[in-house]
């Protein structure tokens, strides 16, 4: 075991995690003495203790002397848990390694220097771009204030999302509509377009044979059309949210609690602003299920991050498809993703890729 | 190793000559004697050798009393070459195992009759599977007297081939458009509409680092408007054959002696009869580049045997499909293929997918 392979195990633990931290990022500690490993910790959900605080607790007296590998720089100010800083140094820890800084501009190597100022011995950067690439939504998210953005999208191969009279039920096998729910499971939210709610009337729960976490639903609706009957409204199995335009809406769906209204001025970019104020709720993380206009908007303002696309091996000759910008007219115009994982769900694949902008990729 | 060893072994040796044996099917030989390999053989180009013979003359006298396993049953008929039920009787194999039956119904089962009345014991279907789908083209073009279609085709994440106004430079990576000069070369024919020539003027030859042999070249040109300054009547690197509505076509061209103009009665279904034309040349594998409409039509009219999608990480929002067709209203109506095979190119990633018609499969 090298240090390599010691922060490649706190990289494993964060993983523990994945999907259940929000608004808090992945993050994994190993305390290492004489070659053996005497205490691990993964930080598990906001609000209770972080990475370094159960590996130092579980190392106890132990860790005296030992060495600390955390996958995120460790915290120097006390929020909901006191400052992670105070912990080591009161472990009395020998030497740090870091694989990731924190992406807070403000308090970005104010952990690291405390650590060194004590005369702790600090190791930056170590497997720093995996570390980076497992907080990716974080990152995005204290940096620009947005949440990270996944467009999921089921397609045919000849790239239609429905047929050209909206029939898209059912495009993917129940193997991939199962991996939705798991999406689902792990982000804050979902996103919608009126159109959807109006054509499919969706629950957008999470059903999976073990239970799953709701998230919050929301629907973008400039005119303010989801009718009270629909099953977002009806069902009260979770928050859901009305982006409108129209400066009366809050005073619409009153008989239901979880369903709130918020009107966006005409005059401030729509999309923009209804991210900031998920972002403003600590929504980190939104998946967004279309339909073509809503993920049109998103990948034509840049707000996309992650584009999950299940592809059914069928061909239905018309209909809408995932992007419908039509000003392009050369190849060298397109947008430009990176594919980073190709899966199989019964007879239909999965593609996994990345847009260019944002995130820490 | 077990009867099922010996012949995917045999199966292996098969595939050796996968691409180059046209018109005529893989096949593969062992001869196995006290547990011990005593031959093997591949029949590896029309004209040349069977399998069998390969495999029953590397094991000479010692033939006597052996095993065979050949993929594909044995041939009963003088044809460019003896008939190998011949060969077996004389050398004095015991046993014959069988994977496919020969698929021509009017020689079907001839030869393992004829071995069967001399004595020898005949086991058949031994990974009949496998060896019936490693020779589905063969197949497909006895039993339907059409040569075996596969579309290879480029398309964006959002499934389209070409921008709204035709360009399509460069969708995909270097190294899938290396892989499709692979295709090319283990096809017989390639086929492209006349918009295809007269937009891209492309040479539809095989250029690979090292050599490969070019197939002849077809042109869907039911107006004959394909013009003399063309690449693909110049470069005289291939055959190349139009099809073509107009009666006095054939005069066109003769100039060049590796053109040739067919015309087809306005009362035949083209398509059809286009690739019945191909077959009685021998045509076996015939690989159509597009565009969008003469896909659509090979799909429209279940002429399509097998895709190859490569799939491009990118976003074009406009342009034709793989398929154009606008008469299906729902996912019910839609063509369902069958993915077999994922892989990477470069950036991209290429599905190979069969139609559920036509073949072994």
């Amino acid at each position: 075991m090298d240090h390599d392979d010691y922060m490649k195990l706190a990289l494993d633990l964060a993983k523990l995690a994945d999907g259940q931290t929000s608004p808090n990022p992945l993050v994994g500690a190993v305390c290492v003495k004489n070659g053996q490993i005497i205490g691990t910790g993964t930080h598990m959900q906001a609000g209770t203790p972080h990475a370094e605080v159960h590996a130092l607790n579980m190392a106890g007296l132990n860790a005296d002397g030992a060495d600390l590998y955390v996958t995120l720089e460790p915290c120097a100010h006390v929020g909901k848990t006191p400052a992670c800083t105070e912990a080591i140094l009161s472990s009395g820890i020998r030497r740090v390694f870091i694989a990731s800084n924190d992406p807070n501009p403000a308090v970005n190597g104010k952990g690291i220097r405390l650590l060194r100022d004590a005369g702790i011995e600090v190791t930056t950067d170590l497997c720093k771009e995996e570390a980076d690439f497992s907080n990716r939504a974080f990152f995005h998210f204290i940096q620009q204030q947005k949440p990270y953005v996944t467009l999921k999208a089921a397609a045919t191969l000849d790239g239609r999302l429905a047929t050209q009279n909206g029939n898209s039920k059912w495009i993917t096998s129940e193997s991939s509509r199962h991996d939705v729910h798991t999406l689902r499971h792990t982000h804050d939210a979902i996103l919608v377009g009126v159109n959807t709610i109006l054509h499919d009337n969706p629950f957008l729960t999470t059903r999976l044979p073990h239970g799953g976490k709701n998230p919050i639903r929301i629907i973008l609706d400039r005119h303010l059309r989801t009718p009270e009957t629909a099953n977002v409204i009806q069902d009260q199995a979770a928050e859901t949210i009305i982006f409108t335009l129209e400066s009366d809406g809050m005073r619409a769906f009153s008989d239901f609690p979880l369903v709130q209204v918020e009107s966006i001025p005409r005059h401030v970019d729509f999309l923009n602003e209804v991210l900031s104020r998920l972002a403003n709720r600590g929504i980190m993380t939104l998946l967004v299920e279309g339909g073509s206009q809503v993920h049109t908007s998103f990948i034509q303002s840049r707000l996309a991050n992650e584009l999950y696309l299940y592809m059914a091996p069928k061909l239905v000759g018309n209909g809408p498809s995932l992007f419908m910008d039509q000003s392009r007219s050369s190849i060298a115009e397109s947008e430009s993703l990176r594919i980073i994982d190709v899966k199989q769900f019964g007879e239909d694949i999965r593609l996994h890729a990345l847009f260019p902008i944002g995130g820490a990729s």
